[in-house]
């Protein structure tokens, strides 16, 4: 017999997982005792703390509607998909670090900002990887998967083309960061977090189901 | 076909993220090891932590059952909505930051009082009008809500009208804190967050489906 | 109409914040980096750590399930018992809080032990509280509660009385840790929450319902 | 009769925790500010950090997915099963402080590093026995147990084989941190993760009901 996890459970803990790293991320905010003093300068110098919590925040938003767009095809997990889940989650739960990074090298050095920059976006670049070869395997056994109605081909093949083009996105904006200017990796980021969240579809005709109407 | 996500996920997450920053304001209260040796001078000193968590909690609390209020009237979540709730946990996950700010800067000056009273204002402002802008849309969009029995529309009004008066509410606190004293400020928006959990009245009718009796 | 709300979503948002407390309690447990040269040393003289840890899990835990018996009978939640609720959330997220106090008070002096002592024993008697109120709320609007079949009552009756007993051990051991000495009270707080753990019961009839089964 | 409580609620209790821990373990990375300056050097020497997360990571995610073939096979939690379990999760949750002492010890002396690895070691032992301990009672008990089906038994005995196979193999890999090197019982704990994660074989015919279908 084949072996197998109910989507339930692990869709669950992947959740809880993402909830909690991306709260988490507020504990990079902080304003030293001795800076109290002086608020308004100290909040206005903690900018790029700011930027980190929002692209780290959206990201790891994004993250969790991709993988909820993935899950809600799925009849079950094997192991092999299993194993992908929890190398994502580790990733994920790992970004509050590179995020922390790269919060506190900006406006350090330009070598600071460029090191940290880069760990952030190959951090951000492996969880792309990750979603990709967990979409791809889905895609590639089809026993795991609902069958499929008339948008669900489609829907997968565009999120296929969708985790590509995000992929160079990220790779041009680390080469970007190390060549031109770190700040622009930076904002490069933010950018495709925001565009991530934008462009998200929904979970097409799963709905259908479980609300049992149109 | 209209791109869409089933509620129940979006509410677990969305619960998930709320008890995480709710808990999480714990961790700006702490002695430092120096004050243990006078222990009970120190925990005295600390009362804007206790103030601050208290309000904090509570409002968090408020906007719990505020977006349970909402999200128990929806049969799906599209994607404008579900922009607007990734915003909202953004936000509400950040509190935690100006509750630390809020109690580290009483008791320090008057201008980091009003400071800090300030950001934390206009952090519950935002979170506030993005409940409102989240119920505003569902209410434009009937597709996305069940059918309303006869009590439905007349909650609904009555939150848009207390959600009107909780942002002149938060409005003034801010406007007080900033012309005669933070510490008013504070107070208010304690008073506001016990107003908003002294009022809540559940989630009506909803109720009765589920456990199919009166 | 009574407002009131289903009991699965409350009782979901009170399991979270449970488990994030109880979580978040191992973030007290730390050596110092100048300690870690002598590691064994370190890790001894942390014992009243891990004694703090261990009798705030082990109360946590007994919260939880005292917390569960009650909500298995529940039909709905109203207004009331949200308020008690979310007030009884708030004190058990602040446990992570006396708890450290107790870790860094012992050994440094009987002044601070006994503060410490106080401070996290009125903790656990408010937590003890509000688990009262909320019973004594349920069981006399027993339009909040399920039928009770022949072991119903007998279940809550005998809530009642250790619910009292337990107020009655607080109460004393918080007098002994004052009069006598302090880590005779931390040591009674763990007996008292490994009492708890021993003597819960699970949820009775209940259980039958979902399996349907003996 | 007989007291117990159903498997949903204590399991997503424990899932809750698990997640919670296994997130809060990035918590213990962090660049000191004064390493920002050169920060390539600084992550290098992080290496036991990132170490130390991998190898918790990986060993919560196995204890979870052990967790989970248990449980999927249980109608009910009776008290012993209830107390087995809140000691599992408590020494779960405790993880993430002697991850930390591995971290922090690593480089420091080997005197350091050989308290720091079996303090970890037996943490992972103690952790091995309650799984062991809590599938052995569930063995023991069939009443909490649904009927087995044809591949069930097998899985339970597999189950003990390789929850004994894995002690042994802690136990060994303590013994050899503490005889030879201190690093070697790190890399044995990694190792014994990994392969843990790789051989989980999912819940068995349980996702046949819930899926109902082949």
């Amino acid at each position: 017999m084949t072996p197998r996890w109910a989507t339930g459970r692990v869709e669950a803990f992947s959740d809880g997982v993402f909830a909690i790293a991306i709260t988490l991320l507020v504990l990079n905010l902080s304003i030293a005792p001795a800076d109290v003093h002086d608020l308004w300068t100290a909040l206005a110098n903690e900018w790029p703390s700011y930027l980190a919590y929002v692209t780290s925040f959206l990201t790891i938003g994004a993250v969790w509607l991709a993988h909820h767009s993935l899950f809600v095809r799925l009849r079950f997990v094997d192991p092999a998909l299993m194993r992908i889940n929890i190398v994502l989650l580790m990733v994920v739960s790992l970004l509050p670090f590179p995020t922390g990074l790269v919060a506190d090298a900006i406006d350090v050095s330009r070598d600071s900002e460029r090191a940290a920059v880069v760990v952030y976006g190959i951090t951000l670049l492996v969880i792309d990887l990750l979603l990709l070869a967990a979409s791809r395997y889905a895609a590639k056994h089809p026993e795991l998967l609902f069958e499929e109605g008339e948008d669900g081909p489609a829907t997968s093949s565009s999120a296929g083309w969708r985790g590509t083009a995000r992929f160079i996105a990220y790779a041009v904006a680390i080469v970007a960061g190390v060549l031109i200017l770190p700040r622009l990796a930076a904002l490069a980021y933010l950018a495709i977090a925001i565009r991530e969240i934008l462009s998200a579809r929904g979970e097409g005709r799963m709905v259908l189901r479980s609300t049992g109407a149109d």
